[in-house]
């Protein structure tokens, strides 16, 4: 309890001294204040005292935006797509959000100092936040965190997030198979088909984007990925695919109408639906987060660790190491 | 209760159906059989009835391994190298285990089909065990399962068991952090450099190996990474940069021998902390799911889903709702 009320005097105080002139961090952000975004981020990422009590408000205040799933391999140019796209919906004057969520090694190869740099060119633009996520924490919390820097960038608002992923590991996939739209990007080149057959991204997939279509392979790859699309469409409707070529800005005004019209037309139900998905899996990763914090803090801070030397000392098995601990919360102190 | 005995029946019962002739799951997967060992990995890949109990008579019966991480953005030929160290170690009969924590989706590129091809060329040996992880499942459960297939490979005798990732995302990147010993795989094209700087990754790295050394960049390459060890190192000792070609079985005998030699003269000490590490991971993990086991034991099943509407309905946000549902294990019922 006494701790509850130091954080709210921490967070308080934080108020006054960051944001002056009688405004609240909270305040500061629902005025799309760069830097309030900027610092609520923060905040949340790294879980600072006061972080849940914010997240609370932050969650009274915001507007729905539309989230729109970016995911592709690494080197099909989503970072290049995502910044053009980004351009064509500023010259609307259309709020939007950027959260990339990048592996924590930049194993994935391709231009990641040059993506980054590139995208800067839209960092003197109050109207675009763009925000990196790490995978590196080794506690997990970056769905969780996703989820939340979402809901500041809506309460801020943005009316279109881009969350850009390479879609590899669960944490970055749910998010993009939670969004409103998942656009997928391909290219052309060899190899592809089989792995979009794969990997079930087919399902995904609202929107299709075939990158690099200068690429001399570009007609027998959109050829293949239509049949592949009929032959798994259960319906008469088939997802569009667009052809690109980023790095020349071909094809992306195509591509915004077409997000733009689809998030526009989405059936009501289906964009509940989609909602729905995307507050219980934050509401899962919430818990996930808040029952191991839980357990943690009814613990001695070296009870966890005795239970591993006796796993290791094979006097008990891990599985009922985990039951042990777990009685700690479970039963009433 | 009932269901518990429920549960135990059933595996009794398989246990006689599938390994007739008086003896157990366990007792074929300790005898190295490689069906029990499939079908134990399915058994707690699926999280079957019986899983948790299985496991438990695993961990009494597991010989300790050495568990080697092998990472590397893709397109650096980690499964090459794999499979060509796997050939390696079995001239000299050394019971193998491979564990490739395969992204979901495809979307790391690389030759996919092509690697899995390669690799069945082991399928018929006995002495090595081969194990594509897939990060499909929505609730998580990766790391978990990983950890649990590599005790079911120790109980089975494998002596070296070598885990492969991309080391994007966080599970795949926890397990590699965790091993025993870290091999990076790199190669000489351009930007790794940066990236490897960027990563962190020298940090984990107690070994480096530059693959398709073939290539013109391979000096220059080499140097940079030796500058940028020196400059990271704390100690004397740098870790030892192997070159290889995979493709042509160039440097793998190397490669081999210091994987042994960095193993077997592995300090007790640092050795008993990266195990200590390993199993600290492992109960984090089986905590994590079994608390929301738990959790989603205890209420309706549509308790859940009622706070999600009104989450939508802003009658509630979501922090408060996590915290109503962790009330009900945490109180006595």
């Amino acid at each position: 309890m006494k701790d509850q009320k130091k954080k709210r005097l921490t967070i308080e105080k934080e108020k006054k001294d960051l944001f002056g002139g009688g405004y609240s961090l909270v305040e500061a952000v629902c005025r799309g204040e760069m830097r309030a975004i900027a610092r609520a981020i923060s905040l949340v990422e790294n879980d600072e005292p006061g972080a849940e009590e914010f997240m609370r408000e932050i969650y009274r205040h915001r507007q729905e935006a539309i989230v729109v799933g970016i995911t592709g391999a690494p080197g099909t140019g989503k970072s290049t797509l995502v910044d053009q796209l980004v351009e064509k919906f500023r010259k609307e004057k259309i709020p939007i959000g950027v959260i990339a969520v990048d592996p924590s090694s930049p194993f994935t190869g391709g231009a990641i100092l040059g993506d980054r740099i590139r995208m800067m060119r839209h960092s003197c633009d109050d109207g675009v936040f763009i925000r990196s996520m790490a995978t590196r924490g080794y506690l997990g919390g970056l769905a969780k965190s996703t989820g939340e820097v979402i809901a500041i960038l809506e309460a801020a608002g943005k009316k279109y997030i881009f969350v850009e992923t390479v879609g590899v590991g669960q944490d970055e996939g749910d998010i993009v198979r939670h969004s409103d739209l998942v656009a997928v990007i391909l290219t052309p080149q060899a190899g592809d088909e089989i792995q979009v057959f794969k990997a079930g991204v087919m399902e995904i997939g609202d929107l299709f984007v075939l990158n690099k279509a200068d690429l001399p392979e570009t007609e027998r790859a959109e050829r293949q990925l239509r049949s592949m699309l009929e032959l798994a469409g259960s319906g008469d409707s088939l997802p569009p695919i667009i052809k690109t070529v980023a790095t020349k800005g071909e094809g992306i005004e195509a591509l915004k109408t077409t997000i733009k019209s689809l998030t526009e037309r989405q059936n009501k139900e289906v964009r509940l639906g989609r909602r729905r998905q995307l507050t219980s899996w934050l509401l899962r990763e919430l818990l996930r987060e808040k029952l191991i914090t839980l357990l943690f803090e009814s613990i001695e801070p070296d009870e966890f660790e005795a239970l591993v030397d006796e796993i290791l000392a094979r006097e008990i098995d891990p599985y009922t190491a985990a039951e042990l601990l777990c009685q700690k919360i479970t039963r009433k102190k």
